[in-house]
């Protein structure tokens, strides 16, 4: 049987602490200012991509979650695709013996392990995943600096997911964009006490996408250019140096703080945008409230652009912190204890052993003097660390049958 | 009988468009920068407060809706006072067969005719109504600007209800607070086909009270200093230029614009402070769909510390935008309609009627589409419009009987 040309890949998402709002130029995916974010486990949240070229394939196809999609139809997808190819061609001429890849049609699967209902933003994942499988089919020389900015015409913020740890996204000035690509700050062996909480919030209303706002934002708001003048560069140096010196209070302190400025200037577009909820507001106040109760900034909130509230601190408050919230913002009645929080680190005894009680006392006071929200306002509590960047996968894990159309969702 | 010295006022409530937030000087009240409001209707929203000096009385006393408050424990009430009773023995100085009035102390009785319930500030028309008291009592010969700096140092936004119609606080530059006053931009008779609504929205959580809040964000908002010095000034002058033109398409912008940097600054201030809830969020969504509907700005949005939202708009547009908001927040069934809805000013056949159907077919298309929050999440909507300033009343309205104590609570 002939040889098959496919290559399936892992990669993570990745939730900035110095948060990327605003483009220079729309169509190359240049940012307003420089960024910075957390590579989370692939262990918990990952989009697994398979891609196959074949000279047999009649066009470029591809499958989200099992689901065709019309390829031509996603810009960015397309402009990924093409670089990618060029990246080939450049190698086919270097080995005139190479398999003329460049030329096939591809098929691609993709999946997420998290459900959409998670609200978790997967072009970051599905992006990065989708040039890593390219990369890795193609066997292309760059750097995963380099591969970034493939990444990133694809999606802004999936060029973070393109190492693991703690990764900037230097704006750059070049018009081209050649300059705007993401750098590791530190792998993710560097903090190992440092973890993450995504605390899934339920939401009536629909939101402005990223895209849509984040251009209002640049046009309308009045107090925009401030951030990104005089405030995100020093912003962006003081999170670097936290980092290195895994000094939490820092971390903490600007990562709240970058947040909030971030639904500051939505707030201050016109028309207004607003992301965080009535019980995203709660858990902020929440976390300030345990901060004081503890008497250290032991937990940083941040916020995307949607009502999820993602919890950062060390896992040594990791207890404390899920049995607050758990108490605070109840498992609806219709939601199961290992779906609400799967206690997938063993922090207790059971899933339903969850949210049952509070047990440290200062936090059990705050927990009753802060009150509980009505059941369901939290769908669920996913609790993860910080991981590495896109892994290559065995053939065995394709997601493509011999007749390279997609398995039977595995996950 | 001896002769009895004393004043009655009534003085009323206003609202910015361009918001006070932020102090240069707390003990002074000198504001970091300029703002502007809309004085609203004494017939509706009023303060109403008796002075009365007497050589009879032993100590200053004060009562607050017929509750005796401690005179010596707000600072800020002496200061107010004994401002009054310096320019007074100037008077007496003057003419040497003057009453004694500024050795005199001085009972106070002081109602406000809106419950507390509706969450309105009532500093500001009650330190108006105390200063104009003391005025008319003691027959000053100062203007009302020069007398809304006594107004100030009670409480900032207080200066700006010396005045009826349209009001500019200037920030002024003087350490002393001597340019830190109120002028009148346009009187309440220049633009009659402007009126209000304020929504009085439930909302569980305490908010931070202004004084606290506002320092907070000038210690630590980093984009407040670029609101004082970039935003603010040109917005004073085109909110003027838009009132003088009765231009409503930019003094509804200017003001929903200000509203939410306002809230926006609160939002980078560390901890975040939030004043607005879903249901604020959701009308001023529903105001923007409804300028949308009708293909003109023809609304604007206002939020101060608190949830609750005032609505501006021009009198023929008033009958479609309280039905709209009253089918899309609708009356808690245990709310009588006339304190749902009083219909001041005969809009509907009764108060009954009020949010049974949406007559306007663009409006009725949008109140289905926006559908309907929780009954009660705004508990009441106040219609009113704009008004004069403090107003002298006759003996006959006094608060205070023979012996100088408050008489049972008149309204």
């Amino acid at each position: 049987m002939a040889a098959v040309f496919e290559a399936t890949v892992t990669a993570p998402v990745n939730i900035a602490v110095i948060k990327y709002w605003g483009k220079r130029d729309s169509t190359l995916i240049l940012p307003t200012n420089s960024s910075l974010s957390v590579t989370l486990s692939q262990d918990h949240l990952r989009t697994r991509t398979t891609i196959r070229a074949s000279p047999t394939f009649d066009r470029d196809r591809l499958w989200l979650n099992g689901a065709e999609e019309d390829v031509s139809a996603s810009k960015r997808l397309v402009n990924a695709i093409t670089t990618a190819r060029r990246l080939r061609a450049e190698v086919e001429k270097q080995q005139t013996d190479a398999v003329p890849l460049s030329q096939w049609p591809v098929h691609v699967s993709s999946e997420n392990n998290f459900p959409t209902a998670a609200g978790l933003a997967s072009s970051a994942s599905g992006y990065a995943a989708l040039v890593s499988a390219l990369a890795a089919l193609f066997e292309l020389p760059q750097s995963a600096s380099e591969l970034s900015r493939v990444a990133r015409v694809g999606s802004g913020s999936a060029c973070r997911s393109m190492f693991g740890g703690f990764v900037a996204w230097q704006a750059g000035v070049a018009a081209d964009g050649s300059d705007s690509l993401a750098v590791q700050v530190a792998d993710h062996t560097h903090w190992p006490e440092l973890q993450a909480l995504i605390l899934v919030v339920s939401d009536r209303k629909k939101t402005v996408s990223s895209t849509a706002g984040m251009q209002t934002t640049v046009e309308t708001s009045a107090l925009f250019p401030e951030r990104v003048r005089a405030v995100v560069p020093g912003r962006m140096e003081a999170m670097q140096k936290a980092i290195a010196e895994r000094d939490f209070a820092t971390f903490a302190a600007l990562t709240m703080q970058d947040s909030n400025q971030f639904h500051a200037v939505c707030l201050d577009t016109y028309p207004p945008i607003s992301y965080m909820n009535d019980t995203s507001r709660s858990i902020a106040a929440l976390v300030h409230a345990f901060n004081a109760a503890v008497g250290r900034t032991a937990a940083a909130y941040t916020y995307d652009a949607g009502p999820n509230a993602v919890i950062y601190a060390l896992e040594s408050d990791m207890r404390d912190l899920v049995e607050l919230f758990a108490y605070c913002f109840p498992r609806a009645e219709d939601t199961a204890p290992d779906a609400f929080y799967p206690n997938p680190l063993g922090l207790f005894e059971s899933p339903a052993s969850v949210g049952r009680q509070v047990s440290a006392p200062k936090v059990a006071e705050l927990a009753h003097a802060a009150g509980r929200s009505p059941a369901g306002c939290v769908r669920r509590i996913i609790h993860t660390s910080v991981g590495d960047g896109p892994r290559v996968l065995p053939a065995s894990q394709s997601l493509l049958d011999a007749a390279g159309l997609p398995r039977a969702a595995s996950e």
